[in-house]
C-alpha cells in the first residue's frame, strides 16, 4: 500500500500522521529532543517513520516546522536549536523515492485546513492562529506564500502605529499579538481590573477566564475581550485592504471561544473593514492540534 | 509582422503603445470618452488599435483599467462610468486571435516595472504608487495578485489605528494615504505652518514645494517630510510582516523626491521593522507614465 507522512515538529513534541491518500490511518506523537542544537530531531522522525511504515510503500513526506523556510531550507529555528537546515534534501536522500516538501508549521496548519478542515472552499485565505502570539498563514491560489525569507505570515508582528505601550519579545513595541493574543487579552484585563469589581479578581486571569466571564456579562471582562476585537478587526481589516483574501480562518487555543468571538469580531469587521472588502468571510478552523499533519500529508500528496 | 497593444484607460486620457514583443514601436494617445457610461470606450480603443495595426498581425492585447478586475472581468469603475463590464470577453470577440488580458491598472503598471522597469530582478513585490492617494500592486511569483474581489494591493486603505483624525473619500478614518500621499504631505505641513516661521507661508502648498523646501533646511517642511516618511515606513513595514516581499517599488509623482525620500524612507523603514523583513529592499520606479502600456504589453505576451 501506499502511504503518506505528514509531520508537525513543534518545540516539545513531533506529532507523526500516517496517510494513505487523504486518510489518516493512525497518527501519534514523540518527544522532541532539542538536545545539541536538535541534532538528532530528523533521525529520530526517521526511525518513527520506517516504525510505521511496516513494509508500505512511502510515496510522500510532509513536514513543517517551526521557523522561516523558503524552497525546503530552515532558516534557522529557535525553538529546536537549528540555524540553517536543508531539510528538505536531507530528507530527500534518506528516501528518494519519496515526495518530501518542508514548510512552516503556520503555513501547513494553513494547508491542512484547506485539505480536511474549514478552509475547503477557499483557495485565498489567511489563517490567524490566536494563541501566546498571533501566526499566520496565507495560501494564495491553493499554495502556501512563503515570502522572500521564509517570513510571509508574520501578521503577529504588525504593528499598532502611534501606540508604544506594549514592548514585544521582538524588540519592537506594539505589535498586534501584544494586544490581540491570548497574552494580550490577559494584559489589557489586568490593566482594567485595577480599583474595578470583577470577578476575575477571584481567578487567575487567564484568556479562557477572561472569555467565560465576559459571557457572563463582567464588565471588565467584557472591556478587555472587546478591546481585543477592536485590534483583531482593524488589523485583518487592514490585512484585507492588502491581501482581499476570500476568507479568514480563525484558530488557536483563544479561538476555542468559538461564536462568542466570531460574532463579535465579524460585527466589528464589517464596521471598520474598507469597503470593497469588507464582506470578507470568516470561518473557525476546525482541526485544532491535528492541522498540521494533514497539512503536511497534503502538500506532499499534490 | 506580429505585434501586441498596451492599452492603459485612464479616467482622462488612454495610452496606448504598440509592441514587436518586448519593444515598444511607437505609443500615443487618445482623449477617454466618458459620455454615457464610458459606453464608447472600447469601440473608441479597438478604432485606433485598427488604424496603428497597418496590417500587422495582432497577437495580443493588454489592457490597464482603474478599478477592481477579476479574471478579466470590470467590477465598476467609477472614473470611466462603467458598471459590470467583461471587457476581457468582448475585446476577445473583436480580436478572436489575439491573447487578450485586462487587469486592473495599479497591477499593470507594477507588472510594467518588472517587465522594462526598476523591479526586472524581482518575482515578489508590492508597487507603491504615492499621487494624489496611494495605489498598491502585489506581484506573487511573477504574477499580479488580484485578490478575491479585485481589491488585492488597495494599501492606500490601511488604517492607523488609534488616531481618528483626518476622514479618508472611502468613508473611514485615517487611511494610510491620508497620511502618505502627495494629498496627506499637504495636509500635514498646513496642520505644522501654523504660527511658525516657514518660506511655505510664501509659496502654493503643494509636495513639490514641501519636498524642495525640505531639501534646503527649512524646518516646517523637513517636519512634514519626516512625519510622511515615519507613516510610509510603519505601514510598508506590516505589509512586509505579512507578506515579506523581496522589495517595495516607490513609484507616482512623490517618488519624483528620489533619493532625498528614498533614503529617509529606507533608514526610518531599517530601523522599525520587524527584524526578519527589516532588509526588503527598496527601488524607485523608473517607467512613471509609461509601466501601465509596458505592463499591459507584457501579460498580453506571457
Amino acid at each position: 500500500m501506499n502511504c503518506i507522512f505528514g509531520i508537525d515538529i513543534g518545540g516539545t513534541e513531533i506529532k507523526i500522521g500516517k496517510f494513505h491518500y487523504d486518510k489518516l490511518l493512525l497518527k501519534t506523537s514523540i518527544k522532541t529532543d532539542v538536545s545539541d542544537q536538535g541534532k538528532r530531531i530528523l533521525a529520530d522522525v526517521f526511525n518513527k517513520i520506517d516504525e510505521l511504515s511496516q513494509g508500505d510503500n512511502i510515496v510522500g513526506i510532509g513536514v513543517g516546522v517551526p521557523g522561516p523556510v523558503v524552497k525546503g531550507v530552515v532558516n534557522g529555528c529557535q525553538n529546536l536549536g537549528w540555524g540553517i537546515v536543508e531539510a528538505e534534501a536531507i530528507i530527500k536522500e534518506r528516501y528518494p523515492d519519496a515526495r518530501v516538501r518542508v514548510l512552516n508549521d503556520a503555513n501547513v496548519a494553513a494547508i491542512g485546513e484547506m485539505a480536511a478542515g474549514s478552509a475547503q472552499k477557499y483557495r485565498d485565505f489567511v489563517m490567524v492562529t490566536l494563541g501566546t502570539g498571533i501566526g499566520g498563514g496565507i495560501v494564495i491560489n491553493g499554495e502556501v506564500y512563503e515570502g522572500a525569507t521564509g517570513a510571509g505570515g508574520e501578521i503577529g508582528h504588525i504593528q499598532i502605529l502611534n501606540a508604544k505601550q506594549r514592548r514585544c519579545n521582538c524588540g519592537k513595541f506594539d505589535c498586534f499579538e501584544k494586544y490581540a493574543s491570548a497574552t494580550g487579552l490577559v494584559t489589557t484585563a489586568l490593566e482594567l481590573m485595577q480599583g474595578r469589581e470583577t470577578k476575575l479578581h477571584d481567578l487567575e486571569v487567564s484568556s479562557k477566564n477572561i472569555f467565560d466571564l465576559a459571557k457572563t456579562g463582567d464588565e471588565v471582562a467584557l472591556a478587555a475581550v472587546n478591546q481585543m476585537v477592536d485590534v483583531l478587526a482593524g488589523t485583518l481589516g487592514n490585512i484585507a485592504a492588502a491581501l482581499n483574501p476570500e476568507a479568514f480562518v480563525i484558530g488557536g487555543g483563544v479561538s476555542k471561544a468559538g461564536s462568542f468571538l466570531l460574532d463579535k469580531l465579524v460585527a466589528k469587521f464589517r464596521e471598520v473593514a474598507f469597503y470593497p472588502v469588507a464582506d470578507t468571510e470568516f470561518v473557525l478552523a476546525s482541526l485544532g492540534n491535528d492541522a498540521g499533519i494533514y497539512g503536511a500529508a497534503y502538500v506532499a500528496r499534490k
